[in-house]
C-alpha cells in the first residue's frame, strides 16, 4: 500500500495507494466543510492538485440531507471528488461538546457506507493539561475502539489514532500497540493545542515518542497540522500526511498565510505575493473586495502558500538537504527554535534513519546544526573504529578543504616527525587520513566560529586523545625535525576502510600486500588491491568505498554474521545474483546496524554471497514493508549458487 | 532629492527625485545591455514595475548605430524606457581590458549628452588582490576624475563611486573625502569579486567602511548586487540600490535564481515556483521551450524572484523587523552567516541608528540575535544609568514575562528583606523595576538556551555586580525573610526614568514628593507627578516615558544642554511651538546622542522650551538632510517665546 521512493532520513516521499488513486507523500489534506464550500473539492483538485481532502463524516450523518445524499449518491459524486476521501470521525465534536449521540461502531459503519476511502475510528481526545491517568485511561478505551473498527472497517482504510497526550512513553506504547492491529494509517492525534500554544517543542517530543512505536510501513498524519511554516519540520520528524482546515478558517477572519506567520489583512502594511491568487491585486483592492470573493481569494492564497512549501519540502528530500530547510523554516519564531533544539536532543534515534552520506555539500546554519545525525555519527565512528599511527599528535587549527591539501607540507613534516596531524574541525578532531570521508570534506562552516560548536570541537578531541591513548600533544609550530617514512595513501586506505566498516572488516580488505591504484588527474586513491585481489574502489564524491566482490567475500569470512549484510530468501537468490535489486518481501534478516546508503554484502540463508550494493532501508523499515527496494545491487556473483 | 520615509536602524524606504520622476528606494535596476534585450525597457517598466534601469554608455558610444540614435533621439526614448536611466562608464571595460579609449571628460559628456539621468565617473577599479599602496593611489585617480565630473555634470545627477578594495580605512577615508563633493549617489564599487567568491564577511566591512564616511542623505548603490539573496543584509546595513546583470546572464546561462541559490535548470529536479514566469510550466516543457522562449522566460522568473524579495524587505523594515529576516536570509549559505556574524561585531556603529523601541515583539533567531544593537544598549545603559536600591541581590533564572508578574511573590520576599531581586535574561542581569522597558517584556526567546547567549549573560551579570557595588548576591531559596517597606511602582518609575533619560535628568523629573497614577485595569503606571506636576506617562507598550511640558522644563534646568534637545532655529520657532513636527532644514543642533525613536525636548536657540516629541532621525542625518521630519512633536509650548 505505502513505498518509500525519496528518503532523507526519517523524511520521505511516499507513494500510498489507495482505492481512489495514488497520493504521492508528503501531501496535505485541504478539510472541506461539507456546509461551507470555501473552495470547491473540484477546483482543490483541478487547479490546485490536490489529490485528496478531508471531510467529516460526523457533520455529514447530524445534516439529513447531507446523509441522505452521501447515502445514496456517495460521497466521492456528493462532493464532486475524483480523488482520495479521508473523513474524520467527530471526535473533536464528542470532546468539545460532550458525548455523541453515537457509538464508535455507527460512525465507523456509516463511514463505510459512504464511500470513505480513509475512516477514522471514534477515539478519544487528550488534553496536554489532562493528568497521567486519565490520559492513560483514555487511550485505553482508545484501542479497544480501534480494535474494533479494524474489524469493522471491510475494504474502507482506516485511521488508528495515536493519543497519549504529552507523555512520552505513553504515546510510544500507544502506538506500539496500534501497530500490531490491521490499521492503514496513523494520524498522531490531539496535538492541536500544542500547536494552538506554540509548544513546539513538547510536538517534537510527540512526534518522535509515536514513530518510535510506528511501524515504518504505514504512513502517519499530523492531524490538524497545517501551517506551510510547520511542514518542513514535520516531515523531517517522519509525518507524511497533513491536513488543513486553516486556510478557510483564517479566509473567513481575513487572515493571510505566509511562509513566516499568519497576517491578518487588517494589520498588513502592504501585499507582496507573487501567487496566482494575489497576483493583480493590491492591498486596497483586497481589502475594498466583497466579502465572498475576498475570502475565497485569501484561502486560494493559504492554499498556494501550502502547495509552494510542500513542492520546496519535496526539493529539499530529493536533494538531501531538508535539515537545512528546516533549520531555516525554524528561526521563524523562538518556539520554533525550540522545537529544533529538541530534534538535536535526539540525535541518536535519528542517527539509525539518516543517510551515510548524501550528494552536494552540508551547509551549517548555527549551532543548531550540530545537533544533525551526522555530528554524532562521525563522533561515535571516531571513537570506535579510529586506531591512532603513533601515540604522538600534532593538533592543527581548522583550516582549508580537504585538510590534507591546504596542510600538505604541514602534515608532511609532522609524518617525518612521526606525528600524527589531526586537525580540530567543528565535527571534532579528524585526523589527516579521514579528511576527505563524507561529511568532514563535504561541508561548510562559517569562518568565524561560535563558542558552543568550539566547545563541542574541543570536548570530543580531549576524549578523543584520551581514549586513543595519545602521549605527546603539540602545536604545529612545535614540530621537530624527522625523517621517518610514510605511505600516506596506504595510512588513509586503512583508516577509510576502519571508519566505514569497522575494525575487524579492514584488517581482512586490507590484509598482505596493499596495492593502492591512484588517480593521474587528481592524485585521489582509486582502487585497492590487496594480496593481488581487487577488493575495494573509493568514491571521489563523498571518500568512502564501495565494495568490490572479492572484498565482500574476505568480509564475510572475517566478520561474524549478520554483520554488513541483508540475507535473502530462496525465491530471490536466482535475480539478486543476477545483479537486481533485493527487495523487501524477499529479505530474510540482516544486520540492524546499517544505515541508509551504507555498503552492504547480499547473501542467501547459508551466508553465501549473492551481490554488493547500498541499503536503501534500514533492516526494521525493510521487514516491515511488503514492497521496495531494500537493497540497490551493483553487482552480484553471477552464479546460481 | 533624497528623503527617508521609513527608517530600521540603517535601513531605509525613501524617496529619491529624479527629473524622470521619484523612485522608491530600496529599489534594484535591473541592467539593460543595448545590445541584447533579453527583457525589454518597457516590459521592466510595465510588467515588472522597475522605476529605473542602468545601461552602459560605453557600449552605447562604441556602437556607431546606437550612439547615433542616443543622440538623436536621446537614452529614454531609444530604449523606450519612461523611468530613472543610470549609466555606467566603462570602468570596468577599462579594468577588464585595459585602457579605454577615452577619458573621464568625454565619457561623463556623453552621458550628459545623451540624457543620462544619473550617470557615472570613470572611476578606477580596485581588485581586492591589490596591495595597500596600489589601491590608495588609485582611488586618488578616481577622486580627481570625480571632481572634475562634479564640475561637468550640469543637470545630469552623478555617481562618486566609493572604491578602496577591502580596506576598510581607505574605503571610509574615500567616502568622507567624496561627501564634501557636489556627488548625487554613491556607489559602493569594486565588490563583485567579493560576491563572486563569496567573501560576505568582507563585504559587509566594506559597506560598513563607506556608511562611515559617506553623507546620509545621498542613496547608496551597491553596484553589481543583485542576488535576492544578499538585498535583505545590504539593506539593513543602509545600502539604498542595487542592479542585477545576472538576472539575464544566468537566464542566457538555464540558471534560477531563488531565495536559496542559484540552481541550473538541468540539475534540478522539479520545478516548484509560483512566480507569474513559471505558472502552468513543468520542468520539462521549461527545459524542452525554444531557447529563446525560454532565456526570456527565466529572466523573468529572476527578476520576480527579486522584485518579491525587495517586497518583502520593504515589509520587514515597515514592521520594524529587518534584522529578523536577515538572520533568517544568512542562514542559506555559512559564508552568509559569516557575514552575519560580522554584521554583530559592529553593533557599536549599528547602535547609533537602531530605534530606542519598536512595536512588536523581537524575535532571537540563534546566538547571532545577541549581535544586535539593542543588546549592546541595555547594556550599556544599564552598567552607566542604574543605580541600585540596596548592596543585597537576588538573582532569578529567566522566566515568564514580564518577570514582575510571573515571579511576584519571590520578588515581594526579596524585597522585604532587602534585596534588589534581579533575573539573569538572555540580555543580562534586569532588576525588576526594569523588566517592562523595552526590549526586556518585548522580546521571545527559545526556552533551550545556547551556551554564547548563557555565558554572555553570565559574563554581564557578573560585571554589574561588580560595578554596582553588591556585597550579598543570593539564590531565590536563601531569601530570609524581612518586613521592610518598598513601593515597587516608585522604585519602577525611578529606575525607567534614570535608564531613559539619565541619572541627573531622573532626579530633577522625580523630585520633591512623587505620586504616581496607575492604571486600574492593568496595574501599571501611566503618569508620573512630583511636586504636583504631571511630568511623565508611561507608555504601555514598550514601559518607556513620554515627556510632558513640565518634565521637558525641568530637564532644560537642569541637564546642561545640548542633552536631550534639538534646536531650531527661529524660523521655526512659531510652527514647532505651535506643537508642528520639526523639519530638518531648520535644525540648528541638538544631542548627538539622540536615537530615532527617542523622546527630545525642542528649544530655540537660547534653551527655550518649544515642544516635546520623538526623534525620527540621528542629529548628523538631521544635519546632512535638507528635507523630511526631524522631530515628531507630539505637543508644543503654544506661545509665542
Amino acid at each position: 500500500m505505502f513505498e518509500i521512493t525519496r528518503r532523507d532520513g526519517l523524511a520521505r516521499i511516499g507513494r500510498f495507494e489507495t482505492r481512489s488513486g495514488v497520493l504521492e507523500t508528503p501531501a496535505l489534506l485541504p478539510v472541506v466543510n461539507p456546509k461551507i464550500c470555501t473552495v470547491s473539492p473540484r477546483e482543490l483538485y483541478d487547479v490546485f492538485g490536490f489529490r485528496a481532502l478531508i471531510t467529516n463524516s460526523y457533520i455529514i450523518r447530524n445534516t439529513p440531507d447531507l446523509r441522505e445524499r452521501a447515502l445514496a449518491e456517495g460521497l466521492h459524486e456528493m462532493l464532486d471528488f475524483p480523488g482520495v476521501i479521508m473523513t474524520d470521525s467527530g471526535t473533536f465534536q464528542s470532546h468539545m461538546y460532550g458525548e455523541v449521540e453515537m457509538t464508535n461502531e455507527e460512525i465507523v459503519g456509516f463511514q463505510r457506507e459512504i464511500g470513505t476511502d480513509i475512516g477514522t475510528v471514534l477515539d478519544v481526545f487528550t488534553e496536554p493539561y489532562w493528568t497521567r491517568e486519565q490520559t492513560a485511561a483514555s487511550i485505553e478505551t482508545t484501542l479497544e475502539r480501534t480494535e474494533r473498527a479494524c474489524e469493522l472497517k471491510g475494504d474502507m482504510m482506516i485511521n488508528g489514532v495515536v493519543q497519549g497526550s504529552v507523555f512520552p512513553e505513553l504515546r510510544e506504547d500507544c502506538a506500539r500497540r496500534m501497530a500490531s492491529m490491521d490499521i492503514d494509517v496513523h494520524p498522531i492525534g490531539g496535538v492541536v493545542p500544542l500547536m494552538e500554544q506554540y509548544r513546539y517543542s513538547e510536538l517534537v517530543e510527540v512526534i518522535i515518542a509515536s514513530k518510535k512505536g510506528l511501524s515504518p510501513d504505514r504512513p502517519v498524519h499530523l492531524f490538524g497540522a497545517g501551517h506551510p511554516m510547520l511542514l518542513a519540520l514535520a516531515t523531517l520528524l517522519g509525518c507524511d500526511l497533513f491536513d488543513s482546515a486553516s486556510y478557510a478558517k483564517f479566509a473567513r477572519d481575513d487572515r493571510m498565510m505566509f511562509i513566516d506567520g499568519t497576517f491578518r489583512l487588517q494589520d498588513m502594511q502592504s501585499l507582496d505575493c507573487n501567487c496566482p491568487a494575489c497576483r493583480g491585486h493590491t492591498l486596497e483592492s483586497l481589502r475594498k473586495a466583497d466579502r465572498r470573493v475576498r475570502t475565497k481569494l485569501i484561502a486560494e492564497h493559504n492554499l498556494y502558500q501550502i502547495t509552494s512549501e510542500l513542492a520546496l519540502v519535496k526539493r529539499y528530500i530529493r536533494e538531501g538537504r531538508l535539515w537545512e530547510l528546516v533549520e531555516l523554516r525554524c528561526r521563524a519564531h523562538p518556539a520554533l527554535l525550540d522545537a529544533l533544539r529538541t530534534v538535536g536532543m535526539h540525535s541518536g534515534f535519528l542517527e539509525r534513519f539518516d543517510p551515510l552520506s548524501r550528494e552536494g555539500a552540508m551547509f551549517y546554519t548555527g549551532p543548531e546544526s550540530r545537533g544533525r545525525p551526522a555530528f554524532a555519527r562521525y563522533e561515535s565512528r571516531l571513537m570506535g573504529r579510529y586506531v591512532p599511527g603513533s601515540k604522538r599528535a600534532v593538533l592543527f587549527p581548522d583550516g582549508g578543504k580537504p585538510y590534507s591539501r591546504a596542510y600538505a607540507a604541514e602534515f608532511d613534516r609532522a609524518r617525518k616527525a612521526g606525528y600524527v596531524p589531526v586537525v580540530t574541525s567543528p565535527f571534532g578532531p579528524v585526523p589527516a587520513e579521514l579528511d576527505e570521508v563524507y561529511p568532514i570534506a563535504q561541508s561548510l562552516f562559517p569562518e568565524i566560529s561560535d563558542r558552543e560548536t568550539e566547545e563541542e570541537s574541543e570536548r570530543i578531541t580531549e576524549e578523543f586523545l584520551e581514549r586513543m591513548g595519545f602521549e605527546e600533544v603539540i602545536t604545529p609550530e612545535e614540530i621537530p625535525e624527522g625523517s621517518e617514512e610514510y605511505d600516506a595513501d596506504l595510512i588513509r586506505a586503512r583508516a577509510v576502510a576502519r571508519h566505514q566498516f569497522g575494525i575487524d572488516a579492514a584488517d581482512a580488505l586490507l590484509r598482505g600486500e596493499v596495492e593502492l591504484v591512484v588517480s593521474r588527474k587528481t592524485g585521489k586513491i582509486r582502487n585497492v588491491v590487496s594480496d593481488g585481489e581487487h577488493v575495494l574502489s573509493m568514491r571521489a564524491a563523498d571518500g568512502l568505498y564501495t565494495l568490490r566482490e572479492e572484498g565482500a567475500r574476505r568480509i564475510l569470512s572475517a566478520v561474524p554474521a549478520p554483520r554488513l549484510r541483508i540475507v535473502v530468501s530462496d525465491d530471490a537468490v536466482p535475480f539478486v545474483s543476477q545483479g537486481r535489486n533485493a527487495f523487501c518481501q524477499f529479505v530474510l534478516g540482516g544486520d540492524e546496524g546499517l544505515r541508509p546508503m551504507e555498503e552492504v554484502i547480499v547473501t542467501d540463508g547459508d551466508d553465501n554471497f549473492l551481490a554488493t550494493g547500498r541499503a536503501v532501508l534500514t533492516l526494521p523499515e525493510i521487514r516491515s514493508f511488503r514492497k521496495g527496494v531494500a537493497v540497490k545491487v551493483r553487482s552480484g556473483s553471477g552464479e546460481e549458487p
